[in-house]
């Protein structure tokens, strides 16, 4: 972070990273100036599960393809961006990318970017390995914790869920967690609604999925208004925008691909999902999968890049994982981990900006194999050191649910992970010699030592909700899950925080520019939601 | 395993390695063969946490503190042992090991070893950065499922973990899990019966902690008169003893010690484990722990080494983590989870035996904290490359309970942790150029490709209890958790899953010969434990 104060450093494709060692130390340097355990931007990359031959072979596997078989149903405007560049219009309809054209893209591409948030205080740098951690879409339920059903989401949740993320330390960005089928009937109203969610509920960074290209210009000066005048927005974009401009296998996503060209023209983030699934719209075998989802991605990176060799985009290569029994969707599968792990390393090998899924889960409720699930594969892509690590907090039923529980309860599971990731120091003063030495010969106790004391909030890092009571207190209190705790910490989080994070001026006149639905009656204690 | 035919590696001290490619590769191979997706032994190593510099900071440190601070209690069968070797003995008696003796020790201890199980065909070799996964003791208590409260276990208790343990496919060792207090006033009888409860529940190798010293000789002569003859446990020993032989910080523990001299003596494997905490009996600095709990254990390995040189010893150093503001123990932290792969990365380093524990939570029950604490630490111990990873299936409450139903969930996500660990295989044929060609301009859909059925079982892990079905399908199925599947799941298993692994006349004879416990009638249908 700009804490730091390190001027970033100047990437060049295909450079292998390392972490460990004095990246660890600068991790835990910065983490402890801020008296934290853990930050956001530690960089990644401990954890490496392809071999650099392995890189090589899927690389020259991905430009095959886009040279021989390319991408499907190209929109105008995009082959009025690359075909004078000397991409290559079939009779089949299909644009292909000579190899030279998509090396220059993975070479030229910014590698690095500022992500601002409304609060200026909480913009992040996006580079390297480093990792930052969001929400993203879009579960289209909502799991209750009471009944155990799956009910529909409404514009309101969308800004509880804003204000419960605001309060997550571990969740650096909000991504928008779930759609609100309330008014599917009238995009235009969902979409400024959920910015505006945002916008009340958190000031961290965020982003949107659009439905449609026209929505990007009234977002535009939504945030104007917002930020206090027309070009403000773009000065410091404190919302990404994106979708999924293909259709997989190989084939561009009108609407999505719109949206895509766009952004590019205007500069800002383009924040790419192509989400291909192994076994279905996708190859079976993973090495294939990569293929596939890279080459998929690349074609998108080289639109980008030749509408606009300064646009910054989130190589948001997602290969999915079905389960072959049925052709399920299976997000928290051990295969979902280990691809996306490789998609990081593989993306981070070119110096791109690395966005994957992580913390997807099969089960439907916030249970052990939730846990577990989620885990592994936040933990796998953390360690790779993905930049934008999608973790899914919360969200259940691969992706099919949300649950506020479950945000709080992963706010804790990622915390974890990315103390793992922060590493160890290896100091000559955290080897600890003289205090081995006081102890042996001295009382026989550390937890007496200054240096324990002075390490309690540096070094290690607390739970909001998990149990590390002891046993016979848990029993005596009824047995809670975390589940249970985190119920009972949501509707403390959500009776009482409030935020006015938008000036009441500002407020009246984005409502009377904007159709918002969310009533400021929703926006205060006694509403009925949460008691 | 001993199916790919190849010739163990020699080992030599100080190599490093690199997994994924090559390696990925092979363990890909050899698990196709068998038809499953995963398998014990396959290599690990892609997850490095330490950069190469920090191994030599903590190996100098640790040295220092062998030669200047030394090892307190040093009990006589071991200063009969180092003394003459050029270890001193202060007069503070303490024994201080000079550097060029320990680092002869790392040098030339054994570097694998053959695992034997009571079926040789479960035979395992223990070797390089292949993972082996474990249970492990002790818990002294057992979480009930139905009234969630924590009971005593029995003898027969550890009888059926056996079986259980027996069905699990990724546990794929059998370390004694929990205590038995009803025998607490006899550990002569203690020890006999969980030796039987093992023999007669699993055909898995196993291991049991020992209460003391005079309970090796009546153990092997127990498996001699199992195996068919005096001596037959000493040709392919199917149980690994071991314990604590330190007292942290940098002690030795007299009934452990002893332990440890017989079982050098015999040259039967060493199973260690130091568990130092971390800001209790070890520095809060994790990096000090790693000093601390690494000179500790090489004390053990070096007096091994002095005692029999051919004598494999599992380098058991397994630092804990302390929640700081209590003092308690937290082995469901990430902090924890770091430091075990950091040890994993430290031992291996030098082609030890790396022994770590993971698996372990502070949750109470089998909720989303304890699958994602659990997960956390597996995962990085595994894909760090750990030989033998006691997983604690099942264990909760910090290793003070263990729950049947966590076995069985347990099981799930260290298939998929094994599935992560087994990486991707890059060759031309699963980078699946053919297959996206034949879809692209086929009818779209890989579901349909020869490819996917074959890599269906190859490729790919189904969970047993994790729960893959649709959204709709679990409303109507009353919103169970994974830990309501698992309790059935363990009554199928518990119910009907009584082998017969002792001969007849041989039971007989134990029973004879050793005070058992376990009654037949508890070994068959109808005990009114299990309905």
């Amino acid at each position: 972070m700009s804490k730091e104060g390190e001027t970033p450093k100047a990437a060049s494709p295909r450079r292998s990273r390392r972490a460990g060692g004095r990246e660890a130390r600068r991790a835990a340097r910065a983490a402890d100036e801020g008296g934290h355990a853990v930050r956001p931007g530690m960089p990644g990359g401990a954890y490496k599960p392809l071999g650099d031959g392995d890189i090589e072979r899927i690389h020259d596997a991905a430009l095959e393809i886009l040279e021989t078989i390319g991408i499907g149903d190209p929109i105008p405007e995009i082959l009025d961006a690359v075909l004078p560049k000397g991409c290559v219009l079939g009779d089949d309809g299909r644009v292909r990318f000579p190899r030279a054209l998509v090396e220059e893209a993975i070479a030229n591409a910014p590698k690095s970017y500022v992500l601002h948030a409304p609060d200026p205080s909480l913009d992040m740098e996006v580079k390297d390995a480093d990792v930052i951690l969001t929400t993203s879409g879009e579960p289209v339920k909502i799991l209750d914790y009471e009944s155990q059903l799956f009910r529909d989401p409404t514009l309101v949740d969308v800004y509880d869920a804003a204000r419960l993320v605001d309060r997550m330390e571990h969740i650096h960005y909000f991504g928008q967690p779930f759609i609100a089928p309330d008014w599917s009937h009238d995009l235009y109203v969902h979409d400024m609604n959920t910015a505006y969610a945002a916008l009340a509920g958190t000031r961290k960074t965020f982003s949107l999925g659009v439905a449609t290209v026209g929505h990007i210009d009234p977002l535009i000066s939504f945030f104007d208004l917002y930020a206090g005048g027309e070009g403000k927005f773009l000065e410091r974009p404190f919302c990404c925008f994106g979708g999924c401009p293909i259709v997989s296998p190989l084939r561009f996503a009108e609407e999505n691909a719109e949206v895509l060209v766009k952004l590019a023209k205007l500069g800002l983030v383009v924040d790419v999902a192509i989400a291909a699934q192994a076994g279905a719209t996708a190859p079976a075998s993973l090495a294939g999968a990569l293929v596939q989802t890279f080459a998929e991605t690349l074609a998108c990176l080289t639109v980008v890049y030749l509408i606009n060799p300064a646009c910054p985009m989130n190589f948001g290569m997602w290969p999915f994982i079905s389960d072959l029994r049925t052709g399920a969707f299976s997000g928290g599968s051990g295969e979902e981990a280990l691809v996306t792990a490789a998609t990081v390393q593989l993306v981070n090998h070119y110096g791109l900006i690395s966005s994957v899924p992580s913390g997807m889960t099969d089960s439907k409720t916030m249970d052990a194999q939730a846990g577990y699930e989620k885990a592994l594969t936040t933990l796998a892509a953390v360690l790779a050191g993905g930049n934008m690590v999608a973790t899914y907090p919360g969200a259940v039923g691969s992706l099919m649910g949300q649950s506020f529980e479950g945000i709080v309860i992963d706010n804790d599971m990622m915390g974890a992970a990315l103390r793992i990731l922060r590493g160890i120091e290896v100091t000559e003063e955290r080897l600890s010699l003289k205090e081995i030495e006081n102890v042996v010969f001295g009382d026989g106790h550390f937890l007496n030592q200054p240096q324990t004391l002075e390490l309690m909030r540096t070094e290690y890092l607390y739970p909001e909700v998990g149990d590390r009571r002891p046993v016979g207190d848990w029993e005596e209190s009824g047995s809670p899950t975390v589940y249970d705790g985190a119920h009972k910490k949501v509707g403390e989080i959500l009776s009482t925080h409030y935020p006015e994070y938008i000036d009441p001026a500002v407020d009246a006149a984005i409502r009377e520019n904007f159709p918002i639905q969310i009533e400021p009656s929703d926006m205060k204690p006694g509403n009925g939601r949460w008691s």
